[in-house]
């Protein structure tokens, strides 16, 4: 592409293409993926009761990819397993992020200048992840776009889209919030990064792999850092979005006034369940005692573990800061 | 067979095995089940919440069976997205069910003739997704009739088998009730065709294959549109079920008391726990506001999302008149 | 190894190694995992209510292990219903179990002496499992360590790891507790095993297979035993593990005040939501209604059907005699 070469982008995106994941990169991924989840609500005490379960959460934090990935192709799940450096490499950083004398690790690593470059860097692995998956799929499913989408995305993703499982493992269950129905920011851009390699695996999208991969990891990058510096959690698609639902999901007449009502709530199934609810918790409360009625609270559900980690991964954490 | 040849039905069944079921068919099948998905409660909400959990729950009932299948013979679970055709149709369908302009493509297939010729010609592609089960299994399995009969169940069958799972995708868990606890029409039509197709593929059925698949078609539309048109779930099945019951599984006499009493009410897990709580709800409720305990109410759950999937097929829904 | 020789225990060990488990240690082995379903709370009523479930439920006790590493290796998990002479097997011991005109294999079965033979001969099995996990995994990851455990450990405690969905097809789901969480004995035990069969087919622990084999087979089984007799449920790792802990694992500080509490209470996320959860149901019960929140309180979550299992290994039931 003459852009390119007129930038002297070539040699730059070349040298992105050759840039190897191995150590810095994955170790970087594993970091913050470890952090996201000692940041989630009860994972802190999981790692007391069972260090096991923590560990395995923890896996599936950080190769979450790759089994998703191995469920859907039918290759073994276990395959992360059998590389033994990878999972020495997690298993080292759990345990120095759960366990560390004086909480060291992760004291340090949620600095914010330290976190943004670790976050940056895990970023960049997406990219990898991505183009790993779409090219996988191309050479089992020849030529079927949607096949190579999904597995681009369960690659890059799969952490978020397996959540629901990933918590169950820690005797956590929000049924109620899952990645499709609520995308966070990383699935959604890991989505957009699977629709374009594939569309440029295709030859849909007249770029190569090496351009391609330098302006979307350039995109990740830049926008995961105006996010942190910013903590906004505005996406960067909100208006095409938007413009989108509106376009093609409201076409139904009779339900247009549902809509914005039901945006607004919490994906409750029925309104009354959801008002009586709080009110029942709120009288039963003035007799004294409040009842929790389930493990997740419609309110927790919606600021649920899976926008906790987003938000997380925006904002320097004061835990650290309370205990000096 | 000769009483094949006498009545002159060798060419019918001839005619009928070498139907495509491709559009036709496929379409109609589309399109009853993504109706059966939107009259789910809460399925509505999803739709405007989620589009995209909306069309991966109707890409489950469309192609739950060979999701099963695969994950059961280790094939892979996306196969059905390499298939674009199929996939492009079914998301057409479903785009149409629930974002139509005046909601016309749910209330005109929503109307009885229309409804009844659509879910006859579902049942059709019934008979070849047993077959076809049972064939893959055949050939993977040899001689293995379990094997065979568990294959040809979950493709015929898969959208119900999974609906757990279908539901979660959607925000909604009902670990209450499965197809397996409570089986539906549907269900139990397909385990019968499966059984019968496993016996005639292993020659203990001294049938052919396209008689059998006349004498099957014709069943399970005879009675589909019979259940339709007189509005009745009772199931055909239900004299030689309960003779079953009774010789089988009764005969540990200590808990024969038992038995009616569990089939009346919902397996509830206790006798006190389902009593204690209805009155506490009520008890409640007399303070002002009732508590809904879980997202789903042991009443709801024995009415729950099966059930209803199945009763919506009997009847025409009254939805689309009242809006008129 | 010299000591064998010294001992006269190769011969011993040799014959051991060609026992064959079938038939015998094999149903032993069905016995006493359906007879440990039977004993899950609700389980008698579900087998009322639907004995397709029932069974469904007690194949996954019997054949969990090789479901489990079927998903785990990317291999059909329906293989354990090909085995026609296994399944039917274990098919007759769940109808006898559940079913038996005056319920007189369970209640024989229950007997101590005899169920501490079939408890014993299930112990056997556990090591062919692992072994058979292990070899399995050796021959398709090879050297890998961690896909030999976990394969072994899959195999070998299947049943107990897939637990929470076994329990699902009941219609019991019990998120807050998982064999990961808190293990069992004999998920402990299991994982000892596979980690010592891994380490010997590579050769880091220089001993035979059979050694090995004759070894653990008499630590399982006398320790069972012990178990059994003394009716004791308490870990003969107790000490090591819990050195292994205080070492490794409260590391960081200002966490060392939460470890015993936690330990001490039910996974419960938020001691304020397990106290007032008791508060409230106590506060309404004097209101004259008791109300159960959720299928599972946090009380049975701890003494939940994990646990349960183990322990009804261990004492003989009195059910039987009181209906005598």
């Amino acid at each position: 592409m003459d852009l390119f070469g007129l930038l002297h982008l070539d040699e730059l995106s070349h040298g992105l293409a050759n840039l190897s994941m191995f150590p810095y990169f994955d170790i970087a991924h594993y970091i913050v993926s470890i952090m996201a989840l000692r940041e989630q609500p009860g994972a802190l005490e999981v790692s007391r009761v069972s260090p096991l379960a923590c560990w395995f959460s923890s896996m599936l934090f950080c190769f979450g990819g790759a089994v998703l990935s191995g469920i859907m192709l039918a290759e073994p799940v276990v395959a992360p397993l059998s590389n033994s450096t990878s999972i020495l490499l997690a298993s080292i950083t759990w345990y120095l992020v759960f366990y560390c004398p004086m909480d060291l690790v992760y004291c340090s690593a949620a600095l914010l200048p330290l976190r943004l470059v670790l976050s940056a860097m895990k970023e960049v692995t997406r990219t990898w992840k991505v183009l790993g998956g779409v090219i996988q799929a191309h050479g089992k499913f020849k030529d079927s776009l949607l096949v190579m989408i999904a597995n681009g995305w369960a690659k890059g993703a799969g952490g978020g889209l397996i959540s629901n499982f990933e918590q169950l493992v820690r005797g956590v269950w929000k049924p109620e919030t899952n990645e499709l129905l609520k995308m966070s920011y990383p699935t959604k851009i890991t989505l957009i990064g699977a629709v374009l390699f594939a569309l440029q695996q295709t030859h849909y999208l007249p770029l190569q792999t090496h351009h391609l991969m330098l302006i979307y990891t350039v995109f990740t990058v830049v926008n995961k850092s105006r996010m942190m510096l910013t903590g906004s959690s505005a996406s960067p698609f909100a208006v095409i979005e938007s413009a989108v639902y509106k376009t093609l999901f409201t076409g139904s007449s009779p339900y247009a006034a549902l809509t914005d009502e039901t945006k607004n709530r919490c994906i409750d199934h029925g309104a009354t369940n959801g008002a009586t609810s709080t009110a029942g918790t709120k009288e039963i409360g003035e007799n004294g005692a409040a009842v929790k009625k389930t493990p997740v609270s419609p309110v927790k559900g919606q600021s649920g573990s899976l926008k906790a980690k987003e938000e997380s991964e925006n904002a320097d954490k004061t835990d650290c800061k309370k205990k000096k």
